[in-house]
């Protein structure tokens, strides 16, 4: 259970806020996560790690001398926005250039690609690499494709020890790479973990039994078989990761054996007392193991052993000393802004808000954008319940209020658009970009992407027709599926756009009327959406329990045709 | 659920191999414990913690520079027996004296007590002290009879600090008093926790509910409450802890919210957000706060918030740094042990038990000691799985297995005494001393007393007759009632023993056959330990749960006169 929380849809910004004033001489919270209290020295490659949150100490208690620069910090088990990591970014960077680091999720990929892209395009130099060590989740040839669990915690530690020693962002990331390549992990769980404000756990695992090969967000294992005793759970561990040996590994062995949540560290020192006798016996050295807490999932019972082959070059850097909040080696000096009171009353969140006030004559086609969304807004708000029932069988039940947040957020962002003047087009550039900020995950930055390229197509549009309207839901179509890298038939908000997008279509080139041709659309969306029940969904790195689905409606098609029908324009809003 | 360990009553033992294993650069493992790797320098005073196994990271994790000199760890929730406190006293003691502190629970000072006798009695100079800060379990005016938890913490960090920085044995126990007396500390619990090798917890919260004053072993709290949000716990917190302020208190505190287990980081990084708020405006200034796992109950879901108030002295000890495997503040440059090696293979027992040779005639009394020993032994093997049961009913059910480890010592020390020609009275010290040192906690510690006083009482006769055996019965109960402060009535073994003794006598003084006499007082004694079912217990500090008791007979009563039975000495064994 998690049960100590205030607003469950604020649990991640209320725990930087107690964490950051918990540990102000390490950290100092800006939007999105935490920066070093101490700024680097000029020129130095910054290293910024990030992903959602109930994982901690990753990713913010990873901050401090000798290890990260940042950490971006999502909602729980959600990718941060692309503007989350941007924004911890900016607060870091210096002239040497920035290290992004995650691990291989679907919502993390696109939220820190758009930053990279967007770091870069404002002049700093920025790379963004993955971690892929969950030997559960691909075979061996497709590496590449593996989720990152635990073993991000050494990747993490050996790229920052070596931007801590002066390495360019080239050689940072050089070294990134190969800590990865060879880096392997693999976790056994006993029981789920329930995310905050809700009554049941994510997952179960039955009694007695204890499922290998599960991710840390609940993704399915591979295997399941009792609870073993602690000796031959060492044995399992170790013997699945030499299986998964990289071909050039040496004789030399970085350690993590990585709690949960859910297991106490006494359990962890009993399995610990087997597994090195049993990494030894097969002559492996042992390096500065790790045994403890170090990337959690919320409450969920387990372990997991990562093993990462060390030549000289890593090994240096792994045992290298560091000072953070949750970890610390060798005797490195903490930087201490003590004196200095850094933080002492940060308290307030770290976005303010100020009330819209008109500067401009409304344009009638923005204020049209403001009214959907605003009937957006309010059928979310409706079926927000019905789409959390919807995820929870095969997610983590967020969806209902992700898109809520999102939307949320993009109706305040288009009322101030509007209120200077601008036009349709730039009122929805403004709603999909707030949307992609506040909502986080996969489906935020997808529908922020879609909205903006929406809007993009209607810039300089002064009186959108229906044709224009038509052609900016067919952009974000194609936006959303460039991004998402998904295509229709793979259970997800496509689903529902696709056929929507085709109807209209057909129905303009029938010469329907365009209010007919769009409540059509509308219809041919929710059939789709409802059709989604008997897909198999392409069961992706990131998609936790997703075979769970069959049975049950894609909750993004659903949302998408809830959405795409309260859409519809008014008639005053459409230019003959 | 705890659900990795191999043999469970070998728990705590497998743990303190990993432990020390996996933080070899900061300790050794010993007999009974850990002391740090670099022995301190001559003539520093020592400061050594201990208590019962499953509140990691205290006490071994508390092991390092600028913290303790060494941690004393039972089994499971069980004080350590004397033996291994001596032991680890002894391998870190210098010239300069050895403070022990636990918290103040009945097994805990029985034992630490006889083992600061057997230091002092050594030439080694040392003071006992115990922890008393949880303000749930006795009245402000009754503040020694408190239970320690997480005060105990910051009790000993000031406490070793002080010693670190050079002051006297008088100057360490003088400001550990002081600490305890500025410490108050309450918690709260959402759920039980389940020890190693049962599949109930020791204890339930109902669901959405909170028990408020609980201990760290499941004594009962004081209050039960719907489970409140964040906000509302931290003020609850707050409050309860300034209601019980010392009056001498300034306006500076040191802060632990510590989590017992099943409780995440990030929750409790939620609290502090509310706790620090509150604390500040009610004009409190917080000092070096700790939020973190500190103290905890194995997977207890719950949490605890200490307040320690702070004169100038204690703020510099509580804020110098330190550098332990659980816990780091400051620059502390690590003593590193590495290059030597230290421990590198020390995965064999802190004890190795050598067959048993004769190498003397053995004495036919002494004999009988090892058979009645071994009678005993059977006993107890039949009857553990329902003196676990009742154990179970208002303790932590391990009654049963720690009377047979202990009665098993004690069987194979006497097999030793005799086999060298030990007598009667010899034999019998030599199994009581066993059977404390191997038990651990306050059964086996007042076992092991009562049956070393009766051996004392035998020393001298070299053929005992039947009035020497009665006298050694009842010199063992009036050990066992001086050790254990309890009276017959308390609802513990003396309500069997007391019985027994008065019985023996009174069938002797009618000039019944010893044999007779000795059986019609196990029948007294078994009925009496049956009729402890109708008791209510003196709720003591060290009774978890102690009131559910009442129904059940006690099983340390019902274990006594069982034993009681088995022990009747043969025909042959008993003098004319």
């Amino acid at each position: 259970m998690t049960r100590l929380y205030n607003d469950p849809a604020a649990f991640s910004d209320d725990m930087l806020t107690g964490f950051a004033d918990a540990h102000r001489q390490y950290v100092r919270k800006v939007a999105g996560g935490v920066v070093r209290a101490t700024p680097p020295p000029p020129g130095k490659t910054v290293v910024i790690v990030g992903g959602g949150a109930g994982h901690y100490p990753a990713f913010c208690g990873l901050v401090g001398p000798g290890f990260a620069d940042g950490a971006v910090v999502g909602n729980v088990f959600t990718s941060p926005s692309a503007a989350q990591v941007e924004s911890v970014a900016r607060a870091a960077a210096t002239s040497g250039g920035v290290l992004l680091l995650s691990g291989n999720y679907t919502g993390d990929t696109i939220n820190f690609d758009i930053a990279r892209n967007a770091l870069c395009a404002d002049g700093i130099e920025t790379v963004y690499l993955t971690v892929t060590d969950d030997v559960a989740s691909a075979p061996p040839q497709e590496h590449a494709r593996r989720r990152g669990v635990a073993g991000g915690f050494v990747v993490f530690k050996v790229a920052a020890a070596a931007a801590d020693g002066g390495a360019p962002l080239a050689e940072v990331a050089r070294v990134a790479t190969h800590a990865n390549a060879m880096t392997r992990t693999i976790g056994v769980a006993f029981d789920g973990c329930t995310l905050p404000g809700d009554s049941t756990p994510l997952f179960t695992v039955p009694a007695g039994r204890m499922g290998i090969g599960l991710g840390i967000h609940g993704e399915p294992g591979v295997d399941e078989t009792a609870v073993p005793t602690a000796a031959e759970l060492a044995e399992l561990l170790v013997d699945r990761l030499l299986d998964n040996a990289p071909v050039s590994g040496t004789g030399r062995v970085a350690v993590v054996l990585n709690g949960f949540g859910g297991v106490k560290y006494e359990e962890l020192f009993v399995v610990w007392s087997s597994v090195a006798v049993r990494l030894r016996s097969l002559g492996l050295e042992v390096v500065d193991p790790e045994i403890g807490e170090l990337v959690t999932s919320l409450d969920m019972a387990g372990c997991s052993l990562t093993l990462s082959w060390l030549d000289d070059e890593l090994e240096a850097l792994w045992s290298s000393a560091a000072d953070t909040p949750a970890f610390r080696r060798g005797g490195a000096v903490l930087e201490s802004t003590r004196a200095s009171g850094a933080n002492q009353s940060e308290h307030d969140r770290a976005e303010v808000v100020e009330p819209v006030r008109p500067t401009a004559e409304p344009d009638r086609y923005a204020t049209a954008v403001v009214e959907a969304l605003s009937r957006v807004v309010d059928t979310l708000e409706d079926i927000a319940p019905e789409l959390g029932r919807l995820d929870a069988v095969a997610g983590d039940g967020d969806h209902g209020r992700g898109m809520t947040r999102g939307a949320a957020a993009a109706l305040t962002a288009a009322q101030r658009a509007a209120a200077v003047g601008d036009n349709a087009g730039a009122t929805l550039i403004a709603a999909g970009d707030a949307w992609a900020a506040r909502a986080g995950g996969t489906s935020g930055v997808l529908w922020g992407a879609g909205l903006a390229a929406a809007g993009r197509s209607l810039a300089d549009v002064s009186e959108p027709n229906p044709e224009n309207w038509v052609s900016a839901v067919r952009v974000a179509y194609e936006e959303v599926r460039r991004l998402g890298k998904a295509t229709p038939g793979d259970k997800t908000m496509l689903d529902a756009l696709a056929p929507f997008v085709d109807a209209v279509d057909a129905e303009l080139a029938a010469d329907s009327h365009w209010q007919t041709a769009w409540s059509k659309a509308s219809d041919a969306a929710e059939d789709a959406a409802r059709d989604t029940a008997d897909l198999r969904p392409r069961v992706g790195r990131a998609r936790p329990l997703a075979e769970k689905s069959i049975g049950t409606p894609d909750p993004g098609a659903v949302s998408l045709a809830a959405c795409a029908r309260a859409a519809m324009p008014a008639t005053d809003s459409v230019a003959k």
